[in-house]
């Protein structure tokens, strides 16, 4: 599953010792991943590898990188550390390190990533976003400062205090079946003929099964019964947990929410196939594999 | 599953329709739900009811109640509309409401309330509070304000103009499987004696599984392989998902994280249904089955 498997261990254990993180940052064996308008630094041409640089490579580079806290993304197997770095703020408006790389968007170089990369940058871009949008504290305004790694911001007013967490945004995503069809839908802002599974977010106070349910009927007008959980996938945009299930149709009549779909209809199995076989004729494409919602239609024409 | 099983609609197709939300706030029809120091509304003795109140029910008693926006819950068959209500900031140090029920707190309520009730109280409770804590914007410290039923907060700072949401957090909760034994662990927080399953918030760039098998080894020392999904559970305090699994152990050593456990052990079936059976004698008890942990156990021993 792209954005998953990364081999670095996150390493929870050193995050609330300060003094652990202020020596890998001065430690010449730890790497820095740079993020620039949240593009990240890849080097290679079809098959694409993160860019770890020094902490002087940075700092040459961009000066005062280092006065925003860096991430901790964890320690490989010899205990180096590794860090993600915002350039924004410090680069200009043209991309830094021409001479190390090109900066390129997460969906285009995440499948073209080897060794469990994508699941490293996955959690570098959602972290670095993060922060990115919550300079501020949302119980008092006042300003909040980074702490434990990156992993928590603090509030700077003695009187509030408040801490805050990273989030982490559970989606269901789930392929809907009626005996040898399933549904496929789009939204407005899917590149022209692209149609997927549907997908929504949890609210507070349901469970996965009830979240399926509720979007089906919501988004197509569906009554859906049993859901099986297929498997799960971390989204980095920003940060979303799509969790993939299979969910069985009671009904079959379509009733759009137009707020959410332009269209949907049934599609067989047989013409799933097809399509992945690369027929243009039924005037529909399928994400690409990239995406979640693509294992869940490969899995389902594959048994 | 305790906090799940609503019956209510939560009805997203309504929220962006600001006349319709004020034409249900105006409705004799309209019910509230209020919530007191996060506190519920509830009457009956064993088995126990939400109290369900008018408009003017809750402005004869707490005047500008609805200065703050009600956080909209659904509607039901009827077509009738649900709300919640905060009453902290109207209410005093003293419960509202003597006459018409007792302000009681969720976990004690949860398990004794019927027709999806506790669903309803899951979705009020997380909602509410999550609108205490919020109150202004993270990204650039400006106050925000309440929009679309409750389900958003947006930014009253034009330049900024961000919008934020209710958060969900996922967690996994997973039992960990060894031949005919389960890990056990303990939290300094917990009640005197009582061991349970354990759990991790998930993190950005990983997937279910790589949370389970992380949380496993980074709390217990445990390497574990094959994950399956068992079930879920929203958990209002404040804002769970808990994601409930089976874990198949690979290791047995364990080896203690005691910032997040103080003690952890195998313990055999045969020895789970003896405790819970009503054996003090081994020393340990379990948790209520208000929680999935114990919906896990059960459905284990069961086996």
């Amino acid at each position: 599953m792209t954005f998953s498997g990364s081999l670095l261990d996150p390493a929870d254990r050193y995050r609330n010792d300060e003094n652990w993180i202020k020596a890998r940052l001065d430690d010449s064996q730890s790497r820095y991943l740079v993020l620039w308008t949240l593009q990240v630094l890849v080097t290679g041409d079809e098959a694409l590898a993160l860019v770890w640089l020094t902490r002087s490579d940075v700092e040459n580079e961009l000066p005062g990188a280092f006065a925003a806290a860096p991430v901790f993304l964890g320690v490989d197997a010899e205990g180096a550390a590794y860090f993600a770095v915002d350039a924004d703020g410090v680069a200009g408006e043209t991309a830094p390190f021409p001479g190390s790389g090109q900066f390129l968007e997460l969906r285009a170089t995440a499948s073209r990533l080897q060794g469990g990369e994508a699941g490293i940058l996955a959690r570098a871009r959602s972290m670095v976003d993060w922060h990115k949008r919550h300079g501020f504290c949302a119980c008092c305004g006042q300003i909040s400062y980074i702490t434990r790694g990156g992993y928590m911001r603090k509030c700077s007013n003695l009187a509030c205090g408040a801490e805050h967490f990273p989030r982490v945004d559970p989606v269901v995503i789930m392929l809907i079946i009626r005996g040898d069809n399933c549904l496929l839908g789009r939204q407005t802002r899917f590149p022209d003929g692209m149609f997927s599974v549907l997908a929504g977010f949890i609210e507070p106070g349901e469970t996965i099964e009830e979240a399926v349910r509720r979007e089906s009927h919501e988004e197509a007008g569906i009554r859906v019964g049993a859901v099986r959980y297929v498997a799960s996938q971390p989204w980095p945009f920003p940060s979303n947990l799509m969790i993939g299930c299979e969910a069985e149709a009671l009904t079959e009549e379509i009733t759009l929410d137009t707020q959410e779909l332009e269209a949907a209809f049934w599609v067989s199995r047989a013409d799933i196939r097809r399509v992945m076989a690369g027929d243009k004729t039924l005037g529909f494409s399928l994400p690409a594999s990239v995406a979640i919602a693509r294992q869940l239609l490969d899995r389902w024409v594959g048994e």
